[in-house]
């Protein structure tokens, strides 16, 4: 049986988990949820995951919420196909694999969820943009990005020299980031350029890209 | 050779450390960094861990930061000693462990911790609380809590029926919650309370909590 995905193309963490399943080659049907009928918020629903958000994984008899925690059960399960997002044969790799997802988790995301929720998001809710948010978290995106730019002036991606899943983890949100007028920030760090510059061509997330239409 | 913990015993991330080393029964030597001498923005400090937080974990070659990766990489390096923290050998089981991480991350701290810096680290810093900042995460964090709680009424524990990283995480946060007039978040909901009454008594935790002393 396939694995189930509740969510919708437009939104990061499912294009996240998405990616994920992409990478693995992995087979899933995508059930959309009607955000504007506030389906994500019926009992179904939030039977499913309480805090009523999308994404969820269905596998059987597991249900999942919380996407790096959808993705990190699918890169543990199925370890031994598609790309190897955790290193696990090798401890030191694997090591800097979970600080670089907690780096995304802690650093980067609130930060640009900031961003993308005032630019993309709020507008589309007939809410108007607050643009000194936007200024606030575009000026600390900066200085976690010379970190990023330092990082990777040493390794060819975030946790180590192979693609894994703290790099997967900011994918649809630089996507997004890209869409506004503070490219630059990623433009003007020649490592950090360079780095998104290759894992946004990387042929799951091509395909995932397509769906990121919040902006249009 | 010791794991060498670097860090300050009243930090809550700190704490989550040494009560995970606690739980596996590791070795380790803490090693005290100033914070008032800026020794965490220092440039020997800044290569172990370029956000400038404590903790650090060094392990032979491995320089890890950020708290919950150093937590799993513990919690994985040492699987066969001491509490099983991920139930490795459940996929069931661990995938909830996963799950109830990421909610810890995403949806309790941020509440929590703005709470506790507004009510403990300000005052350290000769900075006024903000009350309002704390009444509008107060306010955030019952709903969050009520999640909990219905979690709670089916399973011991946040992931299963045992003790796991996932309730681990919590333990330095909710102790210094109790501190503030807002423990009836936790003392109002009984499921809640009799879980935090159980894993705040365990002996790894008991100890460690000697070291929480911010509010003194």
């Amino acid at each position: 049986m396939a694995l189930k995905v509740y969510g919708i193309p437009m939104s990061t963490a499912t294009a996240s988990v998405l990616t994920c399943l992409g990478e693995k080659g992995v087979d899933y049907e995508l059930v959309l949820v009607d955000l504007s009928k506030a389906e994500h918020k019926s009992p179904p629903y939030l039977s499913k995951n309480p805090f009523g958000k999308v994404p969820v994984l269905e596998d059987g008899p597991v249900t999942l919420f919380e996407s790096r925690a959808i993705i990190g059960y699918v890169a543990h399960k199925y370890r031994g196909t598609g790309t190897d997002l955790f290193r696990h044969d090798n401890i030191e790799e694997a090591a800097m694999v979970g600080v670089w997802i907690e780096v995304e988790s802690q650093h980067f995301s609130p930060l640009i969820n900031a961003i993308i929720f005032e630019k993309f998001v709020a507008p589309l809710r007939g809410e108007t943009t607050n643009q000194s948010i936007i200024d606030a978290n575009i000026e600390k995106l900066g200085p976690v990005l010379d970190v990023y730019e330092a990082r990777l002036s040493n390794t060819k991606y975030l946790a180590c020299n192979s693609f894994t899943l703290a790099d997967l983890n900011h994918l649809p949100y630089i996507y997004y980031l890209m869409k506004t007028p503070w490219g630059d920030l990623i433009n003007s760090r020649p490592h950090v350029k360079a780095w998104w510059e290759d894992i946004s061509a990387r042929p799951a997330f091509v395909k995932v890209a397509q769906g990121l239409t919040l902006d249009t």
